[in-house]
């Protein structure tokens, strides 16, 4: 695998019918991908198909690295949109790291004798659980969902911007090609840019218009040729499906 | 009752005419929902349908946490919506928990002679009324109106989110179906999202738009295919009756 | 009086023109209204309408709790709109409370030897006043214009938020059904939500939009079936009429 | 002269062609209105009309209480439009009192050898200044030009609100009808509302809509029927004129 | 040279094609005019044509008080435009004040052994600049460019005041007519007012709308009549130039 | 070369297809640009072709201080879009100078014995490192790519102001043309401006429009003639060109 190969022949597809296209042929290799979204946007969704295209279709090693929700439910929730991660697993194609303690930790805390910040001991541990879980399963596609109880402890976002970009190297180090979901702040045309946007090297986009319309827009992608254009999708039983060749008819600005 | 069941088959129907048709048929089982509306949306309304139609059409036993009003008052104006909880009760069907309490608490106290501070009493208490009212009515489908008074003693987002966590999975290590209501803190179509509406796992939301439509959007229902279309309702004699076929024909976008 | 009733029959007539066809009837007896409305709207006009249509022509005593001028200005300014409240007070059908110190304590002030906040004393006052003006006159209808001296001496909504509901509490505790006037903190139709609209059990909102057009929106009722479209009105000799069938004409969402 | 008076013959009439119509006939005696205004919207001009008309035409003793320039250079600018408030004065129909001197009080200053903020200090000079005039000249109509500079040291809504209502209510205290002038904070329809609006017994608002177009609108006069619609206005050689029957054209919403 | 004059035959012409006719003959002698305007607008190119006119055209001297740019970088750049200031300075009919070292002045400074707000030192040193800028040359005509970079030392607008007036006081008490540049803090409609914009007796603003259309404004001109529309203008070769009787096509709402 | 020339036949051709064409020729030399823009806009493709095109076709040496990533990272993401940089490094023509340590400068750090500020020491140490880089290779073409996470670990803007300042000075100093990226804070028509777009002597403006048109708009250029129209633009194979007669269709408004 190249880590900075930018061909179209060497891409990751990514097991979301009608995604590929806006985005060229799917991920680059090597990269770190930001899914930005609102609730219930289908984050997680997306994520899952992704590892699950690549375990299946192209025997491709999956890590799930969870901050949300423990295993089971993860598990769970998957196979009843038809993704059995259990089977996977099984098969050595796919690991579950559980890092919902992450967020568990309180500001304050010991290592040791030593008094630290908790919120700093949180980054810690997350950074260390990616990095054990890339030298023990070698996987070749990477999801980290989400970091946003994380990263919203540091209330400024002069602080915040630092432990992103932390994790994201963490990332970059790794010979994966990972994504990495967090929360958007806020609805709306005009809306403050998160730190995470500018750091991550890819940016999709997910949102539901004001008359209800999901959206999905490519915002950013180092090294691809991408359609920015905000295309509708869906989530149906099978998981995420985008029109890519739909545009949104209501006023996007409203979203 | 499966905690993580997705098929429509298990579905608790919401007991509001046209709603479970934008859910798919109801609310997912073991799932925590949050109703999020504006002032005199229906919140309490909407939640308590849900329980009295569960009591009086499914026999599932329903709890109601009361955070807002002591029970004579929340007896009395369901009566007039012509829910008669007073009997449900008496049937062993319903148990009204009086949490009015938990915002009064100030915000130093003592627990034996350590001193605690008061928010943070709240929160225990809170989640030890709710762990207390499972054990004892092992409800089926739970109410929690509203959580608004106690988050909102946290002025900063970094510390309102864990609080709400807590109360999510409060109400996850419960085998019940959870509403959750809390309170928009702004109109109109640019909003912050709240920290309520990615931890919870579902969310309704209820508006009265510029011209006075009211309106009610699922727009979140993890491992539920929805309808995220915003809807017209009514608060009727009988409660409310969602139009789940008709557009908002106002501008939504100036709620 | 019932304090829970919410037929239609037992409805307290508003005395303004038009409105209580808006609220099915008029208010409902026990509850605590809150009037929300923009600098010049007639918020104090709508109260006194209110509370001289119950005692001339329901027979209905009435107590105005005034914090914003004193007396003999209240009683002189409504005069001149055809409201002879010193007849009443004669009558006694009305009393006055003078509530204008309340907002002049300061900040700190003394109670015997030990130091409190004067911000707090203010409110103590206030709900003091409130009681004794209840158990002294036994009103029906009961007015406090305004709490926003009082409750904008705190500056943060965490602080505010159980500062209303202290008052509304107070006028809930007493058998009459009270209307309470608040300023709206600004134009336009996207705004922050202030604690009382959703501590009060009714709001009627009072704007004057963009195009100078008056409106009136019946925003929440608790066990009411209302009707939310803002509907324009005018302040003439005698008060405020509403033409409760006619819509805002002006696009309402730039008020 | 009554201070209560509220019929239409009592009233004062303003000297700006145009605006007695939008008033039903003038201001009510006895009455603080405050003059709110964006920059160069014709504030000052607008009180120094008030004034002149009165003592040219009505015989009425104005005084112009001045906390932005000094005497001399208020007299002759508006000399310039035609008003000579020199003569005036020298018919004892005018005074100036000069008010400057209130905005440059330092943050930390002493009464005798005691410490007292200089913001307080500026405020009680003011309340003085006001006192002295309205014994000396016994005014009819009073202007206070503005109070921007001392209520803006205030950097706090809760600090500036009682600042402002001590003017106001040193005013009402004097038998005269006063104008206030005071500074808009912000452009556009979605505004915060400033305290003055609501303190004072009535508002005028002076805007630059976005097209050039200059509006006038009567947001609230106590006790009278006033035309709350935007009419557009020119500044002309000889001061302002309304054009009291004309529609704002422009789109209003955008000033 | 009188320092209160209105008339329109003693005003001083810009210099700038097609301004003056907005102005009613250019600006009047004595006062302070602040040029507000968005990065790029061309405020240090419109006060370079006002000085050059008067000194070639009219032959009163000028004086630029640079606080953006050192002199040779201003000369140079006005030299590229048509505007030769070397020749202007050896006749003696301009002088260029460098205030860039203001901009420079640490947060802490010293005067002697006496620790000073750097801000403050600053401040002084600017007016002292102007001073003796004006004691030694006499100028007819003055530039401050800009303020921006003093007055943004102060993060609170209640400090930035003062800051504000104390230099429009400064320019008042000299017998010139000045310009003063500031930058504008934010683009569209509906924004905060800078205090500058209150404390100058006059303000033009420039921007460029969101189609790229350059638009003049003159918003306020102490005794004079002008005309508010806003005006496209272009940049060329020879400076700016106003198409006085063009309006702005683009909904200038968006700028 | 001429630092304050100004003519078009001095200037610097962009690289970029149709981009010169709205700079009146390209840029001017001896200028510090700003590349303003929104994520994945461009920004680093846009001066990656300014530098190769010096160097390929006009025999100009270029620099490029990388704070963001690496020299390995930036050479192989040019080399995918067809800019050899390893091949014009070797050719002398190209020098990248890694500056990525500066944003991990901790908040504290020492300067031998001496604490400093580490925000304030990765200020000197980009400082020295452009010094330095303009010593040893004396270019005609500078990248600063980016300042965004030097400048966001200031929190105030009145931090941040002199940092842009001390960096924009730096490059103007040495005789090179600079462009110097930044990261846009908010999308939409309406927001803050920042610092950076005052004090740099150009700016150019790169947003993705809410409908996915990519938009470049030359938003200042000291001492040129510029189209300020904004243009679409597209990122292709060989990088970025601009449609510089096309206007944006899409209401440019909603950004």
């Amino acid at each position: 695998m190249t880590i900075n190969g930018e061909g179209g022949s060497h891409k990751l597809a990514t097991g979301i019918a009608g995604l590929d296209g806006l985005l060229d042929g799917g991920f680059s290799p090597g990269r770190v991908i930001l899914i930005l979204g609102e609730p219930g946007s289908g984050k997680t969704i997306l994520c899952s198909q992704y590892l699950h295209y690549g375990a299946t279709k192209e025997g491709q090693k999956g890590a799930f690295i969870g901050l949300n929700e423990p295993k089971a439910r993860f598990m769970g929730e998957m196979k009843a949109l038809g993704m059995d991660f259990e089977k996977l697993e099984a098969d050595g194609k796919f690991s579950y790291i559980d890092a919902t303690e992450v967020k568990r930790i309180p500001e304050q805390a010991k290592v040791g004798r030593i008094p630290v910040g908790g919120r700093e001991l949180g980054l810690v541990n997350l950074i260390d659980l990616i990095q054990e879980g890339m030298e023990k399963a070698s996987p070749t596609r990477v999801v980290v969902d989400s970091v946003s109880d994380l990263i919203f402890r540091y209330p400024n976002v002069e602080e915040r911007r630092p432990v992103v970009l932390d994790i994201v190297e963490a990332l970059q180090s790794a010979s994966a090609t990972s994504l990495l979901t967090s929360e958007l702040l806020s609805t709306g045309e005009s809306r403050e840019l998160q730190p995470e946007e500018y750091l991550a090297e890819g940016v999709l986009m997910m949102r539901t218009l004001s008359k209800g319309t999901r959206s999905i827009q490519v915002r950013k992608m180092r090294g691809s040729k991408i359609d920015t254009t905000p295309r509708p999708y869906v989530i149906k039983g099978g998981g995420i499906e985008v029109y890519a060749t739909e545009e949104i008819y209501e006023h996007s600005g409203r979203g």
